[in-house]
């Protein structure tokens, strides 16, 4: 029985992708004229390092983009989370609220900081942070003592949320806002898959104190390894630019470095992918649009699983497209990835909740229902867009 | 006077190097045929990112030039240090032994392992680590209890020593194992400057329990940005690998990570770089060991200053010719410095002793004599070799 389904959704992801003759691969990095002659002149020039002229460009051309006043470029979404927590204030002993449906690396980056990642649930009509159900968890067990939110449990401070914008759909930006201005907490906005996706007419990224992207190769845009903190405020983002470039101070010849800092500047040439790709985003956003239309369609009368449509008031990229399978499927998921791969429908379930880790084992975390329950429902769909 | 004396250093330089109009720089990457197409390779097949045919060729290329058994390609040359000293067991609240005179990366690398930088002084005829100076500093300032090396004076384990071949110029590496097998310390051998550079016949970076090397833009060879581990320990490769590719378990499509880990690893489109790069690296060696012949022998009778000749039993890159000025001239570099600049010859001092940044106040050190006075004495000329 599981076979015959498997081979229905298989046929409705065929309706909607072209296939390769390797089978159909989750997500691609898909290139427009000028990357070619972009990195050529990287290499004609010798200007392939840690200086050049795309790394501004393209600090440029995202922050426009992205419509705020400074992007910072870094060599991938991991190195911006760290850095965007130093920025934020994270002290070591702090807590950072994130949520346990992500990456490890947000989880990991808590870790650069010496703080402790404090898992919270997820709001099904988005994937990302509950502010509601967050806001009632926090009100149990925290207190705000001059200004500083205080776990009463572990005695700590919680600094910071980390919110999560999963698979390019938005989440409750404006209900995370409200949480964070009642506890006192730094909200970093993780917008590393959402590029081109937008919360009420304005692009994700720029909400929060500070947000984030990633351009590793799985993601809209690519840089080869790359990513880039986005910012409205230009203190902080000659802060964030200095504490990735070794904080040396500026001078003609001399090494001076006014504090511990990090070797996080993205290459020129990994620099000159992006500014081309950004060429093009308008383009590959709406691909990716047209193919989650097609996917919402091909799955719209299908018993056993849907497509997770964006949240109201939201654009999104629909970097990858998500299939929900209906709660009788739960403990299938594996099963059905199993079998698309034999379909070579590159297909991988969402994210390992990350509580579950034994490496997270004993960090701190609220009811995590929703993501326990989501964690078992979702599998990616293949969402590569095409240029041509 | 000082005029005189710089237009007489200015034109040795300039008897040596051919200049550009814009000015004689420090040191430019200079490729070779197949750059253009390898990078061109990767943006066309897409494979740009995280894994690639030519991380891994890279990787294999660099092992066997440089006679190791595994090389594991990494985003630069502080992300492998930080690894570097985590694969040999360098725990929060030690102390690491490392030379004042380096980049201040090394330092740095210390501190993400929560740990002390402890610095101690080099040798005239090196620059780099004195091992009988440090033999005789260690003997009276630690203890060894079982198998541990511990400073008597902060109570803390002295865990590894990072020694780094400054300028490419081997040090007594012979020497530096004779004081670790003494004192129970880890090897961490910094090779980040002399690819190319051999100590009695053998290539640098693999005498250590581990070795890192730089291909940051200003390197002999260069990736954009990016750096590696050198072992000939198979699993410290292995456990290197997987703690810089976020320490994923091999599995098809789920996503569990068995430790906290980082997301360092080489895109492959800089990997295309250095595969070119590795094609041609025994004529750019080449090129730059007959600079600095013409350099010896430019400056061979000047009364002022002399150029650093590679140390005895050692084969150097010269990766930046040193110009080494007599002691009535050490507080005088500064000067000379802004003058060279400007003659349009970009010229560098040797790093600030970084134990005179603020950043590093309190650290434990030894005597620094001789880094302060050669900290005053030293500067670099421009040494970009050429493929014509």
């Amino acid at each position: 029985m599981l076979e015959s389904i498997v081979e229905n959704i298989v046929s409705s992801v065929r309706q909607v992708m072209n296939e390769p003759e390797a089978g159909l691969p989750l997500h691609i990095p898909v290139f427009g004229k000028n990357a070619e002659s972009y990195v050529v002149e990287c290499v004609r020039t010798g200007w392939v390092s840690s200086v050049g002229k795309f790394v501004d460009r393209f600090e440029e051309d995202l922050a426009r983009y992205t419509g705020v006043k400074r992007a910072v470029a870094v060599v991938n979404g991991t190195a911006a989370l760290h850095i965007a927590q130093l920025m934020v204030g994270v002290q070591p002993g702090d807590e950072v609220l994130i949520p346990s449906l992500t990456f490890v690396a947000t989880a990991n980056s808590v870790k650069y900081c010496n703080a402790t990642p404090h898992f919270i649930d997820v709001c099904p009509k988005t994937l990302g942070v509950d502010p509601v159900k967050l806001d009632g968890y926090l009100s149990e067990i925290a207190d705000v003592k001059e200004g500083v939110c205080i776990n009463r449990n572990t005695g700590s401070p919680i600094r910071a949320i980390v919110g999560m914008h999963a698979f390019g759909h938005p989440f409750d930006i404006e209900g995370v806002q409200t949480v964070c201005a009642k506890f006192g907490l730094k909200f970093v906005e993780d917008a590393a898959e959402s590029i081109g996706s937008y919360y009420k007419n304005q692009h994700t990224g720029g909400f929060g104190d500070v947000g984030i992207i990633s351009f590793n190769g799985n993601k809209t845009i690519t840089t080869g390894g790359g990513g880039a903190l986005l910012t409205n405020d230009e203190s902080l983002a000659d802060r964030a630019k200095h504490i990735t470039t070794t904080a040396k101070i500026s001078h003609p010849y001399r090494y001076f470095h006014d504090t511990v800092a990090y070797n996080y500047r993205m290459p020129n040439i990994n620099a000159a992918l992006g500014c081309s790709q950004l060429e093009d985003i308008e383009a590959l956003i709406s691909c990716k649009r047209g193919i989650a239309d097609r996917y919402l369609k091909a799955f719209e009368s299908n018993e056993v699983c849907q497509i997770f449509k964006e949240p109201a008031d939201c654009r999104s990229n629909y970097w990858l497209n998500a299939l929900v399978l209906n709660p009788d499927f739960a403990l299938k998921s594996g099963e059905i990835i199993n079998l698309m791969h034999q379909h070579k429908v590159f297909v991988r379930p969402i994210w390992e909740p990350l509580h579950k880790l034994d490496i997270f084992a004993g960090c701190p975390q609220m009811d995590l229902s929703v993501t326990l329950d989501l964690g078992n429902r979702i599998i990616n769909l293949p969402s590569t867009p095409s240029l041509d």
